[in-house]
């Protein structure tokens, strides 16, 4: 292959745009004249140098990423990976991602694979042959997964909101257990003593992570851990409804707070709350899991919630991609910390 | 640039895949003709050609598609700009943008741009360099926007959920006076005779749009407009609970039906019909707008809702897409149709 080949190759792109040949043609040199001034590569007299560019930016020619990313062997581009078909998880984690690697002139591939194994090792072969300098992997669900095999032409690989079988493999996950611990602290603080938890599918890692802290805080703080206030479901407002039902209609004792899995589990735990008439957060706090504004903020009363700080993980992902690339060696399983959004239905002593 | 010096880098990359070199070396050819060999171009004897694509195999070498897109000139990939930060508008396009253009094996990048023109203006920038074959815009809300200028290398360009004030420009959105008119039709059929329209503020094309699929609804079918019954205001659960107190309140006539402008306005409305204990649907039937599962499906009763088919529409725009690179011209803005999903809310003969 040579310029000429590629010019005017790109002479027949049905584009207007202008070709390397129009930029030699004006400048009256050669093709091979332009690539150099262009690459700033090979020995040229200064001013056919400027010339050159000089044209060039008068033509508007725009040196082609494509032909220059084969001088650099580095194409400055990324593969995303998603699993979660760019769910309300993924998203957060994608806009922290791509802010991250744009500023570095980092452009992403976002491809979908929606748990289709098939799919995603189609997406993958793809990406490589478009040379993409890291791949990040992203799930719906932080559990840990098979590992990519990326054959003879490994690249740098970031797992975010997911992890990898793979023990070397770098992984960023929000800290489950902590998250679960500070919602459990939080209403420990506001004098609560009888703390239920209304949560997710035992099957998601995330709901054994988030009950352990649950425990934990308790026992820490001299507090019981009461078996019948465990109450693992599934992730919707009507299971927050009839886990509510349960813990207050029997005859034993009932509890002052309620850490819930996620928002829409607190947000149906308010509202039957709100049908028993008994008060939130008056007789009963409660804390939710995500910070999902569309839910937390839209509850009678607003959630109170950890937030996963997903868009921060994204970002991290982003960085420790663009070091990877740059040739250090991560890897490991980092949980990041999660944080307290204060609402209404946690604090008694707030009027809502 | 020769092949010999793309080899040379390929052989710098960091990564352990084999180059082109590679393959002429044990293939006993020169570069040249694995060149040949790999493009399937220029005259090479039969037993040659395949001599070298069973090395090339054996090595695992992936003919590169960054050098072969120089012979094509055309680089299977576009750019998608989103302006809504990704946000659960956009995210159902993408997916479908995504599949039909993953099958044609053009793969997406997507920027994020979030309404910062500047930052808009260097992706767009950037992704010309990369040459992509294609790109499509999409916004927050299907409102006209300023068109892109792509400069002199324009390429086939499509708006999703957006709209461009280019008349040229191919723009498609969802048809929401048809969607509106399908939700107050649907109220009419169950015999529904004072409909009220609770909708988002007026700045937004598309509460201009469903207004006007309401009135004519209403007076197709020879009912009354009654002006105190149309009410804009905001997109938020607060806004259909107000909404609602103020239509039930005062002494006048009272609405036998809501025709709300999305699921959390009329979520709203159906949580404060219930704290006024009048039953929906018995006394009040609702539709509500975008079918989001996880307000409608959640709400007490779940939510008819109309669903804008976000999906087809992203597909329907890989399709036309595909079109405009492949030669040919398509142009005018597009309202595809909208559906009318059934919940508990509306019909007052089903039993929730």
């Amino acid at each position: 292959m040579s310029s000429d080949s590629i010019s005017s190759d790109r002479g027949k792109s049905t584009r207007g745009a202008p070709t390397i040949r129009d930029v030699a043609r004006l400048a009256g040199v050669s093709i091979g004249t332009v690539s150099k001034a262009m690459n700033n590569s090979g020995s040229l007299r200064k001013e056919t140098r400027e010339r050159v560019v000089e044209v060039a930016a008068a033509l508007g020619f725009r040196p082609n990423d494509l032909a220059q990313s084969l001088h650099r062997g580095q194409s400055f581009t990324v593969g995303l990976i998603s699993n979660d078909s760019f769910g309300r998880f993924t998203m957060p984690i994608v806009e922290g991602l791509e802010a991250v690697l744009a500023a570095r002139r980092i452009a992403v591939f976002m491809c979908n694979a929606t748990d289709d194994a098939e799919l995603e090792r189609q997406h993958v072969e793809q990406l490589m042959g478009k040379r993409v300098d890291g791949l990040v992997f992203t799930a719906r669900r932080a559990d840990r997964r098979p590992h990519i095999d990326l054959g003879v032409a490994g690249v740098p690989t970031v797992y975010v909101f997911a992890q990898s079988d793979d023990p070397n493999a770098l992984a960023l996950v929000p800290d489950d257990e902590g998250g679960s611990r500070l919602a459990t602290e939080h209403l420990i603080s506001l004098g609560r003593k009888r703390l239920a938890h209304i949560t997710g599918p035992e099957h998601f890692e995330a709901v054994r992570l988030r009950r352990d802290g649950y425990r934990r805080a308790l026992t820490d703080a001299g507090l019981p851990v009461i078996d019948r206030f465990y109450k693992p479901g599934d992730w919707s407002e009507a299971y927050g409804r009839q886990a509510v039902a349960d813990l207050f209609s029997d005859d034993g004792e009932k509890p002052d707070g309620l850490v819930c899995g996620n928002d829409q589990i607190a947000r149906g735990a308010a509202d039957a709350l709100h049908d028993l008439e008994i008060d939130v957060p008056g007789e009963v706090s409660i804390v939710g899991f995500d910070n999902w504004e569309v839910i937390a903020g839209a509850a009678r009363p607003p959630l109170t919630s950890i937030d996963l700080n997903l868009r921060e993980l994204g970002a991290e992902a982003g960085r420790s991609l663009i070091r990877m690339i740059d040739g250090e060696k991560l890897g490991g399983v980092h949980r990041l910390p999660c944080s307290l959004v204060l609402r209404a239905s946690s604090d008694p002593n707030t009027k809502n």
